[in-house]
């Protein structure tokens, strides 16, 4: 607006409706990328004999991975369902594991599903205007109920916290969350490792 | 939604166009509590003979003072001026200066006015959508400068880095902004200490 060199500072756009923004490439994953991350193998295997669906995609502003910095941007997850698991997020731990990250909903509904690596488990309903705190210790997933609309956040962490999705990738979550009956449910999941 | 007891992640309601909380109880910033903060101190005077405006508000959610987790809430500017100068909030470094905050804006029309201790000064200009990652080591404050709606903004920093509005309240902002001929104008603090 003014006639001043912003060098420092940094502005981007996120669409509120569609979380998407025109200005920044969004990191995409497809059903490909996420095989192993779905209970029902067969679903998944007949899933990409058809198609290869993205199931969400999200940012990442590059920011500097220190702790005075905040890693910040939206996430996307697509409505839809492999077999009778929801679409969501691979999820994952933060590499220092006692590190927060905050989800404010932008649109959709959803859930945010929390593990402690000692098994605690939670779980926060998402809807327009609700912002979920994840803790410090919990690997998380966002997880979208929604039939028609995508689930829309911005989420912003520490940024030294970085990323451990292997420890999800091979172990897994202990809970998972299928429908039953119309409506979500909250099961054992069937292919977790101790 | 599942019988789960959510006991270490927390679930907060902020509405999305007013920026309030139906449960949180939000800390009110009227007029008389920056009396020093807006340039014209005779419309500061005037005003209040007549009313003590909220001139902002904001939530704070008390998460742990921690570099591993992460400060959130909401901020909401009313529209209004004091003299020619546009409502805003009263700015602050933080505390452990070299920490950064992020701006996701969820209503209005605004500008987020920067400026580090050797005198760098930086305006982002915020709308519906757009977020601004203010870089550590710069003092900063919201502005709105609609005529008619709140500025409202979801904003997260590092637990750890503390509040300093003292430096501001004291020295003042090297620049204000100003309305001249119906339009923002970026002028000189008459006031600025140095």
């Amino acid at each position: 607006m003014f006639d001043i060199a912003n060098v420092n500072s940094t502005l981007v756009d996120f669409d509120p409706v569609s979380g998407l923004s025109r200005t920044r490439k969004s990191l995409v994953r497809r059903l490909s990328h996420m095989k192993a991350i779905f209970h029902d193998r067969a679903a998944v295997d007949r899933t990409l004999q058809g198609e290869d669906p993205v199931i969400y995609e999200f940012y990442d502003m590059g920011m500097p991975e220190t702790s005075g910095d905040v890693a910040f941007g939206t996430s996307i997850a697509y409505p839809g369902k492999i077999g009778d698991e929801y679409h969501m997020t691979k999820g994952h731990f933060h590499t220092v594991l006692d590190t927060a990250e905050v989800y404010y909903c932008l649109q959709g509904h959803g859930l945010m599903m929390m593990e402690s690596p000692e098994g605690a488990v939670e779980v926060q309903e998402l809807r327009k205007g609700m912002a979920v705190y994840v803790p410090g210790r919990y690997a998380h997933r966002s997880i979208n109920i929604s039939a028609e609309d995508p689930l829309v956040t911005f989420f912003a962490f520490p940024g030294h916290a970085g990323h451990d999705y292997g420890t999800i990738e091979t172990k897994g979550f202990r809970k998972l969350v299928v429908e039953r009956g119309g409506a979500p449910a909250l099961i054992d999941n069937p292919l977790w490792i101790k």
